[in-house]
């Protein structure tokens, strides 16, 4: 939503409390703006979600409670639509193809009753191929619609748009940039699966380096008390700096470790990531050295705590193996389900409030 | 359906009648089955639509009502919307495009009332694209819809889909596979069109050995009593022995002939079908040598009874001369409405029953 | 709507009173003429919208205040949905992308409550790569759907589409031939701007030779009283004799001038267009040379009267300044959203009249 809706309320859209923490700044100051940093998290504009670190403890916690209700509507729904998001039109503008993250979106809106126009497809949009900047298409399609979820392939690209719209813009990840709506429903799996955020010990594994689903999570775990996280990666794919300096001076425990099973044994949740193939370029050999190399299968099971969950943010190659998907403790389906409560959640408080 | 809930049932699933001759079989025993063949007919789990040999006599006739039903409540849904499945979403997963059975699902679930998530090219779906099996793929999108209708390259995807999935599963075409709600249309436009099923004579006439709409019409039609079939084919495409080793075995009538005229003028249905270039390869000299022997054109009508009709499951090229539409015994834009009615009529069957 | 439909009245469809002054012509008449030309006008059949010409301006009127009583229903449908299309079924067979076009369309449908079958790349649609004429096509989709809106690569496909369906056909763009639609929302948007359309002064400026947004709308303009138009282009894309004919028989004074501050200075509107690039084929230097030339920048608004707009058909590239974005003459985006209006009175107009 442009700065201009932000002082002056639009009809449709009671402010959910959590918009309130957030202070609107001119249009231009936010556009001058190169690229997103925490630095900025004050300056967010309310009324789009853009980046995971906008939201604070008591905004994620309203956004949760929301979540948890959205459940009982889900269910609800089959055979008797609900009518929350009746006469609302969602605009899916997709520039790189995610179709787990498209449907999510768009099964969330149906589900409150909400229609959908979709773009699978909106780099071939006519109009982007002929050179049409995102401000100008973002300029008509904000006319069509009443939200509009962006995927874009440009670090900042969401940012833009929702400088840029006057209608609020949900960022479905933008290149190499942000996946906030994903970050979302990882905390908010954890809280279901695990009964709490506060003191949880947890295992990242996989490609730490390049994982932004990972980056995000640490992240805004760290938002918590008493919070212990293990890095388990190969040595290629390493967690970087930034999130380590983060961690610490959050005051987070971190430590990295080259023992699966061993940190398997102390934690509460084990957070496997794809080693991406698409990240390592011509060096096939590293590929191949990296993604054998820490595997989620029945031996882990057997060293991991009875409370504990596997996750996982999906498509998995091999990297957790089909035999473990039968046990009660891998929750990455449950996980992939939690999307959709979540994005039906920030539909409804973007649109109509609590 | 998975099994689980083959036992359990589903509160929004009163089981049609038909059901219930089809006995559940635990999972394993039914993903073990490398290929499907008629022998597993008795092993389906309810609820899904797989292949066109889970239908006996008394389902499909069950099917075919529903569809009379149908009828009406499309002609009725222009200005006052069906309700029937308001609050259903169907997902269509469509791993290769196939533009006219896509709408078909889609108008049918939107004619009762129902919404839909599309996936037009789900080949290229990013997961997929990454490596994820279908049964990942089926188990996320299951968690966002409540049926899914699902289109595939591989003979045997549908199956493995069903035995994923704890939702129905509509096959909409598997490879060289099967293709079950056009073989249900095409014997419920022969019932529409002539009257009856018992007792019909049916021209089979173009590309018997690749096209599985003719092998699946071949296969339902002879549950039905005193049917004779007339193979009428180039040699490079004829029907094969499996096929004809079945007629004979259930004691159906078939002769080959090459004279299309004189199996015209003795038939209730002749069904033409397209040469299918691509399944010629190199061999282009094999293709245009077949294409053009057998032509449907004014002359066929001229010996054509007058009650028997011109099938094709579309689309055609030259294979039925244009002028032939006019003809009231063209009936191949009926058949593909058809496809509309007998897609609703599974569509409730399977989510709300009779 | 085919021929047949033109005497024995739709249910469905109260005749809005333009329709009455369109005689219906028996359907080989219309299909044997190989191109749209003036001299049809009056052949064309009711019920759908083709070309520009089809309208007069009565018809124009009265859909330029269905369109206005559209705002309100638009404005009032966030939240409480419309059902004035509710049960109808509009399919969006797109055989080249134009997603702005296709949005707004789908917007459009879903305003008034219908449904949407969409089809984003209908060329690569199974069928018509395996070479199914456009007319089979149309046959199938007309069973699943209330209204076909087309987009097309050929020039005259829309009124082959037309002479073949049963039900309304919208064309949405045939190749290098019409886009009534955009020709509607142009006009429109003159109307809701400067208050009225009898003496208007209009600079035509870009690409006047390719440009079929232009050409349409010298042609509509040209119904009303005392216009003139001023064409300012690059000598390599000047506007084409037959329009300077026309407008010269219609008694409408136009000239030429390579002096756009002069021609701003005396306008009612500026219509600026993108120079394209797509039609220059391998002479880029034509390209480069012309599409620099005529830019609306802040010294065109210096000189354009207050009351006056800028308009533009979008996408744009340089060819206006983003600088004047912010001016409230800059109309194109208004413009763009009036899109969604005409679209709206045209599927409410074809559906259910009045």
């Amino acid at each position: 939503m442009a700065a201009a809706r932000a002082t002056l309320p639009h009809p449709h859209l009671p402010a959910p409390s959590w918009r309130t923490q957030l202070k609107p700044v001119p249009r231009r100051v936010v556009a001058a703006s190169a690229a997103p940093s925490p630095a900025l998290t004050a300056s967010l504009r309310l009324g789009d979600v853009i980046e995971a670190q906008q939201f604070d403890r008591q905004a994620l916690n309203e956004i949760f409670e929301v979540a948890r209700e959205m459940e009982a509507v889900e269910r609800g729904s089959h055979g008797s639509r609900s009518r929350v998001l009746e006469g609302y039109l969602m605009a899916t503008l997709f520039y790189e193809p995610s179709t787990r993250t498209r449907l999510s979106f768009e099964a969330a809106m149906r589900r409150l009753g909400g229609e959908v126009l979709t773009t699978e497809n909106a780099r071939e949009f006519s109009s982007a191929a002929k050179g049409e900047t995102l401000e100008d298409t973002i300029r008509t399609v904000e006319g069509y619609s009443d939200i509009i979820v962006l995927r874009h392939f440009e670090s900042g690209a969401a940012r833009r748009a929702a400088v840029t719209a006057n209608i609020p813009v949900i960022n479905a990840g933008d290149g190499p940039g942000q996946h906030p709506t994903q970050a979302l429903l990882d905390v908010y799996t954890i809280k279901r699966e695990i009964g709490r955020l506060d003191g949880i010990k947890l295992g990242l594994v996989g490609d730490l380096a390049n994982g932004r689903t990972v980056r995000s999570l640490a992240y805004l775990i760290a938002k918590y008390q008493n919070i212990k996280i293990y890095f388990v990666s190969p040595d290629v794919v390493k967690m970087k700096d930034d999130i380590k300096e983060y961690l610490t001076s959050q005051g987070v425990e971190w430590e990295e470790s080259s023992d699966l099973l061993e940190v398997a044994s102390k934690c509460d949740v084990i957070y496997q990531t794809r080693i991406q193939k698409e990240r390592f370029g011509e060096r096939i050999d590293h590929y191949e050295a990296a993604r054998g190399k820490y595997i989620v299968d029945r031996k882990v099971l057997g060293v991991l705590p009875k409370h504990a969950v596997i996750m996982h943010p999906l498509p998995r190659l091999d990297e957790i193996t089909v035999d473990v998907d039968s046990d009660p403790r891998a929750a990455y389906f449950r996980q992939a389900k939690n999307g959709l409560y979540i994005r039906m959640a920030l539909l409804k408080l973007l649109l109509v409030g609590r």
